[in-house]
């Protein structure tokens, strides 16, 4: 996991309370904590920026107040700012992808600056930031939600190699195997295989089994299923009637 | 870019016209059309849910109502659940960047599904999809808002370049679930399977052979083998001995 502590996420004239309160949560959920609100034009304890902050009251608590951006920026080293689209600034666009492993590296704190939900950052205030996030989006509509554009930075913050998968071990090889002998003996005694199918139709279903990687709880239970069918196959032996084709 | 013009986003009982409004935005940001809600406790024309959604009213216009999450998968091939947290069912969850890419080259529509905003999905629900999704996030509040779940997911995709599909296509989904119903009908008969275990054992064996993903072929050959069972198990019905137990 990342230490994602003393990265800033600064909010230039939010003027939505429940904004505000869903940059809080999403914050909390992708592990940031600070949180920096420039000239606020709402209250960041409004009840309806609690209300969608659930369980991140603390951050809505603790959040630290600016006079201007430059004020917010104090301390840090890095700073990152976004946008929605193309500026008549003269601006290289970069991903969040590309650019926020830059912002976590920085060993000094670093800032992520989000603009107002209406009309952005200005141009003097992106000139304070070394680089330029803008979030890829459809031209169709390209003006994200403030706190979703948080939410996919934050995400990515928070992206960390791929680890494991979680879950059930996979069943030893050997076991795998015993069970697909099985599996092909009682097909050939119930007849959905043939001498000469079964090569290839083996083949398939060890490749559906092999895919899906078997768990021993489930080979059990695999298993279980062919027993029964053995015992079916067996009692249906021992009665076949006089004279009936085997 | 993408076309990401057929894939369908599923929510499953959303209670919030705001969250529903918000995916509506979201969602077309990222270049998605296609809402499908299943049974929503809200309207999707609620004055709340056009206030969120702003310039993507046509998405909650046109969004789709389906009685049941089975209903909402009709004609799709690949589905994709999300979930806040490992279940107690043995699930492998995956992450966003892991999973999309798949469903994306689904060559018949795909499907991503979220769940309750309190409760998420039900395991029954979550063995309906091919794979999982499990949004990483802090252990200290993993659970994200469903809109900014929705957010995540669909940035994602539209991040994704498209693939040519490999391979054999899936089996339609309610093809899948046909052999489930008669799978389970079987194993029910053969005493593989009993009505107190009933549950436990098929979510398993549903998760098995959905984490496989069934292609046509495979599937014929698993119908086969039951077809083979059940003929079995009718002759052994036949000639039982008089006073046999059942």
């Amino acid at each position: 996991m990342n230490n994602l502590d003393p990265l800033r996420i600064i909010l230039v004239e939010p003027a939505g309370p429940r904004n505000v309160g869903s940059v809080a949560r999403v914050m909390k959920n992708m592990g940031l904590k600070r949180l920096v609100l420039v000239n606020p034009h709402c209250d960041p304890l409004d009840p309806e920026a609690r209300q969608m902050a659930v369980h991140a009251q603390e951050i809505l608590e603790t959040c630290r107040l600016a006079p201007s951006l430059t004020a917010a920026l104090e301390g840090c080293q890095r700073a990152v700012a976004t946008t929605a689209q193309p500026r008549s600034l003269a601006l290289t666009l970069e991903t969040p992808r590309q650019v926020l492993p830059w912002l976590q590296e920085s060993p000094a704190p670093g800032a992520l600056i989000f603009g107002r939900e209406d009309k952005g950052l200005t141009n003097e205030e992106i000139n304070q930031a070394h680089r330029c996030i803008g979030i890829p989006a459809h031209p169709d509509y390209p003006s994200l939600n403030l706190a979703q554009a948080v939410g996919i930075c934050a995400y990515e913050l928070f992206q960390t190699p791929a680890t494991e998968p979680e879950g059930e071990p996979l069943a030893p090889l050997e076991q795998v195997e015993g069970y697909f002998q099985h599996l092909e003996k009682t097909l050939l005694n119930i007849g959905v295989l043939y001498p000469h199918t079964r090569g290839a139709r083996m083949a398939k279903l060890r490749r559906l089994y092999q895919r899906s990687g078997l768990s021993p709880s489930e080979l059990a239970l695999l298993r279980g299923i062919l027993g029964q069918v053995d015992w079916l196959w067996q009692q249906f032996q021992s009665r076949r009637r006089p004279g009936e084709a085997e």
